[in-house]
Parts: structure tokens; sequence; C-alpha cells
């Protein structure tokens, strides 16, 4: 089975849950794809879960963000068409992963018998999510976990579209990574109806910082210090800096605002 | 097995450990419990250790938070009543775990036919701490090991006691987690004992800085940037900023002074 | 098989090479080495990395630190004398290792069967080395991922030598751990050709800050606040602050310029 938080790396939450899951299911892999992701951001990690998953054997994958626990947000399991077992809160996490992979039936994580003993209102993740994974790992059944859930009720949450035009992207930050390479909302078929290609002078604005870039396919299509504006490896549309840091340069913090325009020459 | 240090998440430092306990100890299930823990700091390691063996499964428990490496403290392994077996430094980061399980009987790590060839004076973990441990995992017997050591010279820290009046409690901070929620030496039954109830509106004061809050059960109670004052999963008393971060906002350090007192109406 | 990475704790790439690994060679035990070493530092990485692997089982050893992915610099594995398999760009990465296991044989990892389908030129770990570990780890075979390389060809770093003198040592920084401690480029050889010895008073002189220090054998050996001067766990000349953090004091980025001088009396 598969791990996604954004409890922090080598944090006690993350080894929380490793410890319930190896109590109740022992002799299971558990990987660990990723704990360092922003705090709260559902939708980052909504999305970094939907390309980690299918890298990973088929199995359970658990997944916690969750600023909304102990609200009424219900705790879910997802069963997919390639009989992927996708668990966490009904926030919008579960949701790209989940119609990627198409889904076949989910329930509410209700079952008293399936849950730790007493559960702290402010850590589902060891309490609820991670007693139900480790079920389901251990080849339990998912209808034992509690009541069907409509799938159509689940919740989902919409990333706004990129505005493409002649010459010029206007969309969003996503995220960034640890080397400061920044995520954008958009990919290669809005850079296709921009009619920006590779090789070309463009200005890049995030918030209020603008500089002038190159658009390329590899670090190495721009000298030291210079900005590229590329595809990334998770076929998004990104934005670097060779041998420096974007993310700090640009101050680019997810959902600020970025726009990309062909230079005229 | 399971491992804790205060190594960092990621460290080589910790990868020398796995790389230890896997060599000596093959096909063992290695549990990272926490790595991030405060460099140093023995008493918060020592309340985090305790609360997470009790969720693994039984087995070898490792702990490294070893200020103290290379003067005369002993390094150790304890047998508890359930069969657990923790090894670690005898500063006190073992007792709090220990004693919530109960002593059967503790030896001092001696037996240099099961260390490293080369201890190294500054990294008893990787040369002294791992390989004892992959010994018991692998099912070597305790007493191989050195030889036995008095319980009750086993060392411990004493944590300070909450001082508690009607609406008020005093005391120190233990940690703090990645979201910066902030955990204090006090439990429920000093909540119960200061009359301070779920509702109440209170002043929080954490070294110089003061905040008004109240106090709630989950983070839904309090409104985006309020102060909550809440008995978290760990059964602590804590202090929390909804959407934001206590820890960052009050400069809260492990040992600071707090007092939380109800606001007169 | 064992992972080392500049890619960061927890996060999603890392996550991504165990999901590949974990997919293609089950049963597997992925043994994480590091993965918060500076980025892009090639030259300390391969220090560490050779350190590393002899403490672990014999196996496959992938170690990714890549500032020129998407380049022509080539994808290799190397077969060692001890049975081992190295993977990794072919960067002076691998070499440290290499050269002290003694290499038998290396190939350029090209066969596209061993790839995944499509490579993204920004992310060869996902798609060029993780792969080829797993085949390697299935006890899939060295040659079927591709041609023969010279192993007289494999791009080796050098690091400078230290200038020894009476009683003065001059050096760079190789890197700096969690707790601040600072690793230089010297060891025991060099210390031993200085004449310099435990119990000497000494300035430090790391860039511009400079402060007088002591060299002793562990922590203990100077007081609270004080810098010591020592051979470290991986035998090499270090500097630490006890109960503080070098690192921070003297602002020691890796490369930066080391004096360590006795003090007449």
């Amino acid at each position: 089975m598969t791990l996604l938080t954004d409890y922090g790396a080598g944090s006690e939450h993350v080894g929380a849950l490793h410890a319930v899951v190896a109590s109740r299911a022992p002799g299971v892999d558990r990987i660990d794809l990723a704990h360092d992701l922003p705090p709260g951001d559902v939708r980052y990690g909504a999305t970094v879960f939907a390309r980690l998953v299918p890298l990973a054997p088929v199995g359970v994958h658990l997944a916690v963000i969750d600023p909304g626990v102990g609200t009424t947000r219900r705790a879910v399991a997802i069963e997919c068409a390639d009989g992927r077992l996708l668990v966490g809160p009904d926030n919008g996490l579960l949701r790209p992963a989940a119609d990627h992979l198409g889904i076949i039936r989910a329930v509410e994580l209700s079952a008293a018998e399936h849950l730790r003993t007493v559960v702290a209102p402010t850590f589902h993740g060891r309490d609820i999510f991670a007693p139900a994974a480790a079920h389901l790992a251990g080849d339990g059944a998912l209808t034992d976990l509690g009541p069907d859930v409509d799938p159509r009720s689940l919740v989902a949450l919409a990333l706004p579209r990129p505005e493409v035009s002649a010459g010029r992207i206007t969309t969003i930050v996503l995220g960034a990574d640890r080397f400061g390479n920044v995520e954008l909302v958009a990919g290669p078929s809005d850079v296709t109806g921009s009619g920006i290609a590779v090789g070309d002078a463009v200005t890049v604005q995030i918030a209020a910082t603008v500089a002038m870039g190159r658009v390329g396919e590899v670090f190495a299509d721009i000298a030291s210090g210079g900005v590229l504006v590329y595809i990334d490896s998770h076929r998004s549309l990104a934005i670097a800096i060779r041998d420096g840091n974007a993310r700090d340069h640009f101050d680019a913090h997810a959902g600020a605002r970025v726009e990309v325009s062909v230079i005229d020459v």
C-alpha cells in the first residue's frame, strides 16, 4: 500500500500511520509517496496523488490532507476499475485519481469495529484512515467499512482553466518542488493553443515579479541563471531558473497569477 | 522493529542506521517512527517515543537522541513486560515508554562482539545501538549484549508539573509539530482541576506573547485565524491557530512558560 | 536495494522512485540512504554515497544527483568486485564508491525495453534509473541494459587536496549535517602531517569568520558554546560547536575555504 500526507517527512504523525498499518496488516509493503506536501493544500495534493498512484503496484492507496478534520466532511474508501482502493477524506483529495481510474464503488468509513477504539477529533489519519487502509490491505472487504456512498456525491475541487490566446497563457501556480521549479495549471495543449513554441523568448510574470525567459525542453537549453519555460516530467507547464530557484525568485506561492507572453520581435 | 531519532528525515545518519540493521537483520520490517524531532531534546523525544511505541507491533524499538554521546552515559537495552525491547542511550529517552510498559530487565550494551568493529565516539547510533537492535530483532538474546543493569539506576527525566488553580493553568511548552500546533505539559485532569471548560474564552500567554482564545474540541470550533485551546490527539493540552501557525505566532520554543486563564465575564 | 538522491525527504520525486521500483521488483527491500543532500552537489553526494554503500547489504545501489539531466551525460550501471551494482548518472557521483569497491564492468543505460515507455527529459530518476535498478534487483542481467562502457571513461570528480604544514591545515568545506557539524576535505593523515594534536588550542577560519577552538575527540571535550575540531565518525576532519551550530555560526557553505592553525603559546 502507499501513503501520502502533508504531515511532514520524518514526523511522528507519519510514524503513527506506519505503526498502525504495520500492526494491523503485517507483511504488507508500505510505500511513502509524499509527506512534504504544503499543509492543507488539498488541490495540489490531489494532483500529486493522481500522478503517483498509477506508478505504484495495484493495492491500497492512503491519502490524508485534511484541514476539515473534525467537521462533517466524510471519511471514504473508493474502489476503482483496476482494483485500486483509495482511502482518505471526502474533500476532493481522492477525486482526480479516482476519476482517472474509474470509480466502481465508494463507502463511508463508519463501522466502529474497523476504527481505533477511541477516535481523536483531530487525528483521523491514525484513528480512522490507517485502520481502514490496513483492513483493505489485509484483504478485508470494502463493504465491511461502512455504508455505500453515491459516487456522484463525492466532493470534487475544480482547478481553474488557463486563459489561452495567441502568444499568451494566463493561469495560476499549482505548487513548487525542492529545486524551486514552479508547476503551473496548464499543459501541452494550452501551449499548442497559444502558438508558443520551443525557442521563443517570453516574459514570465508571477504575481508582481516579471522576468525574461525562453521556452525550452531541458535545463541545459538555458544559460546558468536564466529563466526556462518548459513542459515538466508530469506534463505540466513549468518555470525553472537554471542553477537557481524560481519559487524563491518569483516568490511563487500556490494560487498566484501567472502570465507567460511571447516577446514580439 | 522501529526507529526514532533526531537525525533529520532523509539524512545520511538515518540511512546508516537502516543500512546496518538491514545488513545484520535481513527480512525484518523497519518502521520509521520519527526523525525530525528537535535536535538534542531528550524530554520531548521521550514523550513522543512513549506514545508511538504502543501503536507498533511488539518488537525491537530503537531510539537515539543522544547529546551526551561520547561521555560516560550508558548505552542500554530494556526488556518490557509485553515483550517489547527498547534500545538507546540511558539518558531518560527510554524511561517514559519503559515505565508505561513495565521493566523486566535491562542490560548495558558493552559486549564487543555485538558492536561494530570500530566504534566512533560521536556516532553510537551506527556503531552500538543499531547493531544491538539488529541482534535482538534477529532473535538474539538480551543477555548476549552485556551485563545486567539495575532498572532502578536507569536515568529518568522529570517533567515539571503544571500549576493548576481555579480558571488558570500555568505550565511549559513541550514541543510543536509541522502545522505549528503547540503541545503543552498538561492533560485532561489539569483542565478538569482548573474548571476550564469547552466554550470558555481564555487568554493564552506563551513567553512574552499574549492572545485571546477559546477552548474547543476541533479546529472548526474557532474562526479562521482564531486561537484554539484543546486536548490534542495525544491527550495533551495544546494551542492551535486555525489556518495559521501557533508556534510561529507565539514564538513558542520548548520549555517556554505558558499561562492559560479564563476571562471573567 | 538502496536509494540516495537530492530530491528532498518526503518529496513526490522520492515517492515516484519507490513506486516504480516496487512495481517492477516486488518483494525487494528498499533502503533509503539519504535524500536531503544539497541540491546538485555531486561532489558531496559522491562522498556520502561511498561511505554508506558498504554499510548496506550487497545489492543494487541507486544514486541520483543529476544537475546535468537532459544533456549528453551518460546514464550508467557499474558492477563492482563484491557483486554490488551501482546505478546513476555518469557525472562523478558513483566513482568514489566504485573505485573503492573495484570496477568489474560498466554499461550505458540505453536499452529501450528497460526504460519507461516515455522518458521525460527532466526526470531520468523515474524513467531511466529506477527501471534499470529494478531490473537488476530482480536479478536481470547487467548486459541487458545497454552496451559496455570503458570503465576508464567514467567521469571522476577530483577533490582538492588539503595544504598541510607545521601547525596548519588549509582546505575547504565538504558539507554539513542537521546538527550544523561541518565536514572538511581532510582526514587523520593530514592532522598527523600537521602535528596538530588532541588538546591543542587552535584558530578556525571559515570564509571570513574566525573563532578560537580546541582539538578534541568528543563533544564533551569542550565547554558548551565552544568550538571543537575533531575527527568525525566518517574519519573526516570536522568542526562543531557544542550545544550550538557551527554551520550557521561560520556561515559554512560547501567549498568555502577553511584554515585550522595551532595557536602558539
